[in-house]
């Protein structure tokens, strides 16, 4: 199933090794269902259980070292030029197949800014040191954090269209919920029914059950990492802030969207809600519209919260995006402030065929948070909506 | 929901410390939903974003160091003595947290040997040298191999009821097999209605769903680690073979049941069938019947494979038994033959608590494989079958 899309990212692998003058990219793995690299996912697809090395190589072969039980599962990916098989142990067959391509450099995923990038485990990189003991091959180590992340980042065609297909998904659930969620019932009851559909299309959420969806009624509920909670219920002139996403076939979509509840005889919303929702909407919108090709991580961040501040709104105390595809934090590039919790990822430089979630809100006294997130695709020249923006707060 | 269960490895933890002798075990984790640490799901049991450290003391101190995001979830679970939220960046809190613990080593998740104790990834390591540098305390790191090792393994009263429960309803879906698998339907069809009744109870399978369950139908179908093929039927005559298992609660269970799918007119199984059945179950007995504390993983392997050859058919070629627990292969003591591939991990010893997969199985030539794996929870005198096995072939 996943074969075309594997053979893509390996095809763009052997592009970037050029690009980035590296001769040699090895993800080193083993038992993948404990302990998961994210870039197998993207080159491979499937969990080993034995040590495995899958080898890419500037010029363009593509090298998997894996137990004979495995190699035929891997070979029929198509991904691979050369399946090694191995038997009693790794270490012959890497040491031959390392040396025969005597790279001056060898990228490996260890990644002080980049978890996406950082998938090689302490104590199995001391393996991998032990087995390459003598030859000098150890020696050309490097961190294979630029490759990776531009592998990661730039979606392939069959990607993007994976992801359109969940935020669809994503959408389509939060335009159930004015009908999924009654007035009284709590946050955790909202985020029940939710999962329910969830179940029903037989997908996943695209990050922790517990947490998404987030599901936020009214003024006295905490913001930010709290889950939906069995205390708090909707009740009518509240704003009801959902951020939510589903996972299908293996990609992630993020969107936050958020209603008004009117009172009884009630028209329109509030005057504040409405000036909180096109405050966080323009914020949006400039960050979107400094969203392009070239322009490093934290300018698109400053964009969106200058406009917030310059509409008498405080700055969110979060980023502004961050990359979405296999995993909803995808890693790499983060558009966000230049603050020492971000070390080095807002200087990340933006690359056509990123897909970002980008987020902000505000809080309306007495009403309750206006949230609205979506995902984006970074184009030649700017940026494309893959969800419609909220561009009236919609009202139940 | 978890937080009795984290409660119960965090006490646990305290006294396998003191039993070590080690001051200081430390989880130190990023972004974990792409970089997961297995011990994170027992001692916190949700995922964390910015950098955090969980520090468990031999005097029984439980220290989680977190963003003040995500103070108050991690406070919920009852489980720590001390929590530490931090603003911008978690270097002095964890200096000053350790400094004051003084302790003489500090045992951190890396290990060559225990995949399920290697959850530290290397970039990130070097993140913590440099936090610690000029402290003298990255002098004092260990592997925290025997406490992972001796936590994950021993598992507790609510550990052990959620894996009964998985194991009953993984039972319970191998029983509806002759119902959902119908003449001439192939193995990947089979997978499929497996995988709806999965859905259906809105659980998921105990490994990826692409090879779980695992069908083998008749002779001619590939054993090992191949998925159910869609151009492989099950017909009359043959041996209908599933690997399966269902998590549960965030625990797993790891089932192999057979069938042999009689023809017309024929009352049992043909003799090299019920010869080979009965060599496969008298040889799993074998090894059941070795497994008890203080003795080593290979001795247990070396037992059912002994009764094996005794019985005339070739050893298998594979380990005997694995832990199960959160995960299907749960790390640390393999009850496998020394063999290079296993490492160090036939070496350990089986402790009270343990619950283990074990499996073995031979082939019929011309009717298929006859696999069989049982669930076992070690007790202070010997094993308690989790899963009642299967003691007469299943007939379909």
């Amino acid at each position: 199933m996943a074969a075309g899309l594997v053979r893509e990212k390996l095809d763009q692998a052997v592009d970037i090794l050029g690009e980035k003058g590296v001769d040699v990219w090895m993800t080193f793995v083993r038992e993948t269902s404990l302990s998961p690299d994210p870039s197998l996912d993207l080159i491979l697809g499937m969990d080993m259980v034995w040590q495995s090395a899958f080898i890419v190589t500037r010029g363009g072969e593509r090298i998997a070292i894996v137990g004979q039980h495995d190699a035929e599962n891997v070979a029929a990916t198509g991904g691979y030029t050369h399946i090694v098989p191995y038997l009693q142990g790794i270490r012959d067959a890497l040491v031959e197949t390392l040396t025969a391509l005597a790279p001056a450099r060898i990228a490996l995923n260890y990644s002080e800014n980049d978890v996406a990038a950082d998938g090689l485990a302490h104590g199995l990189m001391q393996v991998l040191k032990r087995h390459l003991a003598g030859t000098g091959l150890a020696e050309r180590f490097i961190s294979a954090e630029d490759i990776v992340g531009a592998l990661r980042g730039r979606k392939s065609p069959a990607e993007v269209a994976r992801i359109r297909a969940a935020v669809a998904t994503t959408l389509a659930i939060h335009r159930m919920i004015p009908s999924l969620a009654e007035i009284g019932m709590s946050e955790a009851a909202i985020a029940g029914r939710v999962h329910q559909r969830v179940r029903e299309m037989g997908l996943s959420t695209a990050w922790d059950a517990d947490y998404c969806p987030i599901v936020d009624c009214g003024p006295d509920t905490p913001i930010g990492h709290a889950g939906p909670l069995p205390g708090i219920t909707l009740e009518r002139g509240m704003l009801l802030h959902v951020d939510f996403g589903v996972k299908q076939d293996a990609y992630c979509a993020d969107i936050q969207r958020t209603w008004y509840v009117r009172r009884e005889g009630e028209e329109t919303p509030p005057e504040a809600v409405l000036r909180g929702f096109e405050a966080a909407r323009g914020a949006l919108q400039a960050g979107f519209d400094a969203l392009k090709p070239g322009a490093q991580g934290w300018q698109v961040d400053a964009a969106a919260r200058a406009a917030m501040v310059e509409a008498g709104y405080p700055e969110y105390q979060h980023a502004f995006g961050h990359h979405v595809g296999r995993s909803a934090h995808d890693g790499a590039t983060v558009l966000g402030p230049r603050w020492e919790r971000y070390g080095e990822t807002p200087y990340g430089v933006i690359e056509a065929g990123n897909v970002f979630a980008i987020e902000l809100g505000v809080m309306v006294e007495g009403c309750g948070y206006v949230g609205l997130e979506d995902n984006v695709l970074v184009t030649e020249t700017g940026a494309e909506w893959l969800s419609e923006p909220e561009d009236a707060l919609w009202v139940i």
